[in-house]
């Protein structure tokens, strides 16, 4: 069963402001069986309101709508769906006393335009608020389908979405079970990941298949929904194996944790400890490592040795190897590894460096990278030539070395 | 004039990702008077997504599309609004040519599916890519409306909308000419700056002022729109020195740029260099500094000291003053600082030396950061105490850690 999910009020259309109550709903959703199809942000303007409820309920048979439940005239959604589906809006005493009751709960007196809120569409079921004066509503449309109103203030949606609209939507809802299978890939791009994998996915339209990317990493979720658990996690498990063999060890997790969060915990497994000496990345190494809450029981530190001349004076590069082979070498990012791992005194030194562009301060072409890795297996370096802006190349600088990391770590 | 905006991807129908590229369109579209009145986000569903934008094209001039341009069969916004527009898909070799080049500096055979990249609306003109495969299509719908199909991905569709589809909007939009006057301010919250200047700006509807903030900086931007240049910067010109007053140095520039970019200038213009020590900014502080292209002419390197250890060790911070003050304090800021100067032969160094949290690794509070500054007039350091999670705490540390530095350069 499918829904969507309308955000009203003007203030979600300026650039400082973003609807996260579809989140939390499309979680809730979700958790029942129920995908989220479409989301909109509609202005405080009710035609435009009636126009995309209208839209939403030809499409979907669940369309939830937050906000614009207020008291004042800049607050549409009750006038909004009453005209989407020709219907009047009609007053209750009883909930113009409750709210008038909660404001003197408040020893406060109820202004007059709070009236407004206690109008109710035709043949709509209140929903009680209590944590604010706005109530919600159920509003059956016709043909198996609801639009639900809930207030914007996530502190009074969702208290008012546990009680009163979940319990409701699980029995309109034919029960079903979501479950997902996880991957996460580095060390190879969108297209080629997708030109080898899809021929797999492609085949089932059960599970739904998502390939999300950033730059060096690749996200895979196969989504399952049946009728049981059982059910569901037996048809991944008939087809995570087979993705599984073609990406082999590139998967770096079948969870959503970052490949920083990956190689911490396989060094802290191992007990070993890590440092770096970055020059492109230039801190963004060290900076995705200490993103981990904890880090510290395996990351010692390290150099950023952005000139040559730190190289020397830090790392004791020599100057005549740098002359010989330029900063952006094998040899370079092999001294500078093994200069990091002995004086930190670190079971592992990651080093990393490269020209990271527009213009060439090193002689060496834009996106060329060398990482080093120092470890107690010896030293060894490895070229890679990434595309794209500066930005984009110190981002794959980083999460590479990372990656190098990982399968030194896991003997690949 | 009207705008709306399409996001397309089912990743952004979970429950776990947010379309923020609206937010970033909003904000452009604003600076030339163009309204967004409706957002939407739409999964890869080739009819959902004709249906949403011809609903669109209806209501408003300009619909741009973020997203679902990429070489797999989920892509399908190009197929969407063809089928929205009643148009044809056109294979374009020229596009498909200079994909495959694109590959070919990355010394990567195209894949087959690549080619799909390389279809253009009937009458669409393609828009370039400098960050990725995907090219941009700019289509003139009919009737003065437009659809433009923009990249997801941040670093592919910001670059693209600034260099080529403004300044096509701008010839779009009725003709009214707009000036805006930016602040970026640090060193204050963004509620007590707004309670400070908005006394000063609420006096006005035009210009239209919005205060961005992120943590540690404030963007300030008025926004003029007037039916000639002159009006527009004497509106200006009559209320920016009333908010210059207030906010006085605290004030970082008047432009668009960072805090790096300006610090950067700042030493350049000095021939003065920079090294940095960093504990619980771990490289976040050379990293900024470092994302402005032409950095090593004023960047050196320096050290991430995340162990007290490597205090001692690349250092030499006495470990007896660590145990007399602990990790978290003026001295070890100040003797980081020093050493890094020194060690490095830079003009000036920074240090950071905190505890990030969430849990306390050094005895320190969470948020508790000391700041130290070696340069030619000796050695200072300044406590700070930051609110928030681990990344908002490092975040502060290293914008903290500029502003330092700014001031000491200007003799502040």
């Amino acid at each position: 069963m499918n829904a969507e999910i309308i955000a009203v009020g003007s203030e979600l259309l300026t650039p400082s402001r973003i609807d996260t109550n579809s989140l939390y709903l499309t979680a809730k959703l979700n958790d029942i069986g129920v995908e989220v199809v479409a989301k909109a942000v509609i202005g405080d303007d009710r035609s435009r309101l009636a126009a995309a409820v209208r839209e939403a309920l030809v499409r979907s048979n669940i369309v939830l709508l937050s906000g614009g439940l207020g008291p004042t005239e800049d607050d549409v959604t009750r006038d909004g769906v009453a005209e989407a589906l020709a219907r009047k809006l009609i007053y209750r005493q009883e909930l113009c006393d409750q709210i008038a009751e909660r404001f003197g709960r408040m020893k406060k007196r109820m202004a007059e335009i709070n009236k407004r809120q206690a109008y109710l569409v035709e043949g709509a079921e209140a929903l009680a608020n209590p944590n604010g004066t706005a109530p919600g509503q159920w509003v059956a449309a016709g043909d198996g389908k609801v639009a639900v109103l809930l207030p914007g203030p996530p502190r009074e949606l969702r208290p008012m979405f546990e009680s009163f609209v979940l319990p409701r939507l699980e029995k309109f809802v034919p029960p079903q079970v979501i479950r997902v299978l996880h991957y996460r890939v580095c060390g190879m791009g969108e297209s080629d990941l997708d030109a080898l994998i899809s021929p797999v996915y492609k085949q089932y339209t059960n599970p739904v298949t998502t390939v999300l990317a950033s730059p060096g990493d690749v996200q895979i979720h196969l989504r399952a929904r049946c009728d049981t658990a059982v059910e569901a996690e037996d048809l991944l498990a008939s087809i995570g194996p087979k993705i599984d063999e073609l990406l082999g060890d590139k998967i770096y997790t079948h969870s959503l944790d970052t490949l920083e969060a990956v190689v911490g915990k396989l060094l802290r497994e191992r007990g070993a400890t890590l440092a770096v000496a970055e020059s492109c990345s230039a801190g963004m190494l060290a900076q995705r490592v200490t993103d981990i809450s904890g880090a510290s029981d395996y990351f010692a530190g390290g150099f950023i040795v952005y000139s040559a001349e730190l190289k020397q004076k830090l790392l004791g590069v020599d100057t005549a190897m740098i002359e010989a082979h330029s900063v952006v070498s094998h040899e370079v990012a092999r001294a500078m590894a093994a200069a990091a791992k002995e004086k930190t005194g670190a079971t592992h030194a990651l080093s990393v460096t490269g020209e990271a562009g527009p213009e060439s301060a090193t002689g060496a072409e834009p996106g060329t990278v060398f990482i080093g890795l120092a470890g107690p297996r010896g030293v060894t370096s490895k070229r890679f030539h990434f595309l794209g802006a500066r930005e984009r190349i110190r981002i794959l600088s980083a999460q590479t070395a990372l990656d190098c990391l990982r399968r030194e770590l896991l003997g690949i």
